[in-house]
């Protein structure tokens, strides 16, 4: 089976073997084993040792941002959040739920936020003290410029959150760069090409140690997730998916043995290139215009065809082999083809074909390239 | 490798390898597993469907403990929690940073809390409206009557969060018998022998509904966790460690072909009469009393001779292929074997034999058996 999710993504077998033993995580052999995976995560973010830290916590890209929300603003303080897509409005609610006050900013979906309306939001709103990001917004495909905007969050003397879950590992990112970033949050499971249950926020730690207290939650807390690994280097505050981390340990040998995250990017985009020319010549039109479309996912529209039932196309296209979601993230109906993982560009020719047989299956007539 | 710790455990091979595949967690084989697995869960608990929810939350024990207590307790709200060892000082600071208060009751530690302490405790202030229990109490290794401190709280009048998580799977737990109890808790990597990465809360139902809007926290809510899963079953909120759920699925089967709970307890409780009988042939002395000794993890007391060092002791049980918890949680210095997972007495006989070859290579004198 080819999965072509954006995450959980397709992994190598030979990370998934190396996740399959029992392991004590506070073992010493453990612990050196996560430094490894840390210090090489932190090497991958642009991270400068004792300047940041690298902070592993167990959980989804969205217990990464909560805990990122939760240390580094306390509650009441307000947060900016450019309305790239689903993805951003669920930043909208942990902040929420999470007692600090986000703050909407409409932006047009299709294509990158602007630098100058969060810097025009930030100037008309001064008790905004946050932006939070989506990188890589998985509803659209639309790939946003973290540096970029960070430029206006930091000219307006504001601190950044990034959501870099979908991208980190193939989209670059430069932390040291970014000196108003207070985090840059992502999992293991989508371009670092390793199994869900583990995540990072990577933070400058002068600010994990102003921020103690900030929380309101001891698990979601990462000036404690700080704390703890002084005290105990390699050592989780509580048991972790520790297999998932024994398979990111490979998982990150596998990706600087590719060349790292430039050619892995260079990989996704021609990942994205094949799907896209395929897609149009069966007379499928993708949401996003080539220029605005991102390295990682690919939402198209739904064929305005009666037959259409995206449970059934997902269905038959399983049946062929390929696996994408059976859900929707637009507003118009759409399927989206993630093209991140261990997959290649023959893996989207073969995508595109049984894509096309199941149409035909479904009796949806495509329109044949020339 | 033998894994002697009170979890994550040693577990079969088949679960495993079970669990070395890619999965997309939204599939609709996937939710189908899903589902089979909460209801599997819930029968386990005693829980009655549609009167009782069993609720995955990814994550370690903490996560759960910190998720109930923000579910069925409004911020605020004053929570007794009986000194049971290490595990109850957690649920203590997991309340007290939730802005829950936190009432510590003060107990004898090496033996079951006495229900009428928890209920003269309660008829003492009336502003408490819950109880935390730790049933198995990994620091002591002492077992908690769940049920009859819960006879207590529901006399009282008050609701009870039971910690099951090192004894869920092995120690009986009936909550439909239980109606105080607001939630049980615990993970996939202790009795139930499978691996870390996933959790759960069984839960009434009622109480999940009115509850909703407590958490103040998207992602430890189980009031949220419920109302999703019946929006769409067998799906997560979040991409959890479906690896872990893929691996609790065979688990489960195991568990059933064993012959359920009360034939694993048995078989642990031989664990641990073989273990501290072959301890005390060694001159060792476990820190609890035979009648009160639980049947999960033993504490011993550290030899006390000058070339004991606990790093050291491991180590060379290491070598010998036994791998032991390399901290404790007890006041005096002691060393902790588990007796929980896919390993029998004749393991722990390896074990015990392991344990006098080391502290011989340290040059610690044993008294022999006679």
């Amino acid at each position: 089976m080819l999965l072509l999710i954006p995450g959980p993504v397709q992994t190598r077998p030979e990370l998934r073997q190396a996740a399959a033993r029992d392991i004590a995580p506070w073992d010493n052999e453990t612990r050196a084993m996560v430094r490894h995976v840390c210090r090489r995560i932190l090497d991958l973010a642009g991270g400068i040792t004792d300047q940041h830290a690298a902070l592993p916590l167990q959980g989804s890209g969205h217990f990464l941002i909560e805990a990122a929300i939760r240390t580094f603003m306390p509650p009441g303080a307000r947060i900016l959040v450019p309305g790239t897509g689903e993805y951003a409005t669920r930043i909208v609610r942990l902040a929420r739920e999470a007692g600090r006050i986000p703050v909407a900013l409409p932006v047009p979906q299709d294509r990158p936020v602007p630098p100058r309306a969060v810097a025009e939001a930030l100037a008309a709103d001064p008790t905004i003290g946050h932006v939070g990001l989506v990188v890589s917004e998985t509803a659209t495909g639309v790939l946003h410029d973290g540096a970029a905007v960070g430029q206006a969050v930091r000219a307006a003397g504001r601190r950044l959150i990034l959501d870099v879950v979908s991208s980190f590992g193939a989209v670059p990112l430069d932390v040291a760069a970014q000196p108003e970033l207070d985090a840059a949050v992502f999992t293991a499971n989508k371009c670092l090409e390793s199994l869900p249950g583990i995540g990072f926020a990577v933070a400058p730690v002068p600010r994990l140690l102003e921020c103690a207290g900030n929380a309101g939650s001891w698990t979601l807390d990462l000036a404690e997730v700080y704390a703890h690994g002084l005290r105990s280097p390699g050592a989780f505050r509580f048991t972790p998916a520790i297999q998932a981390i024994a398979a990111l340990d490979v998982a990150l040998d596998l990706l600087a043995a590719e060349g790292g995250p430039s050619v892995r990017l260079a990989r996704y985009r021609d990942n994205v290139r094949v799907l896209r020319a395929g897609l149009r010549a069966l007379g499928l039109e993708p949401c996003i215009a080539d220029d605005a479309q991102g390295p990682v996912v690919v939402n198209v529209h739904a064929p305005r065809h009666p037959a259409w039932d995206l449970q059934l196309f997902v269905d038959a296209l399983k049946r062929r082999g390929v696996l994408i979601s059976n859900f929707f993230s637009t507003v118009e109906p759409s399927f989206r083809v993630g093209c991140i993982g261990a997959v290649g560009p023959d893996d989207m020719a073969r995508a595109v074909a049984a894509i096309g047989a199941a149409l035909t299956e479904m009796g949806i007539g495509q329109r044949r390239a020339a």
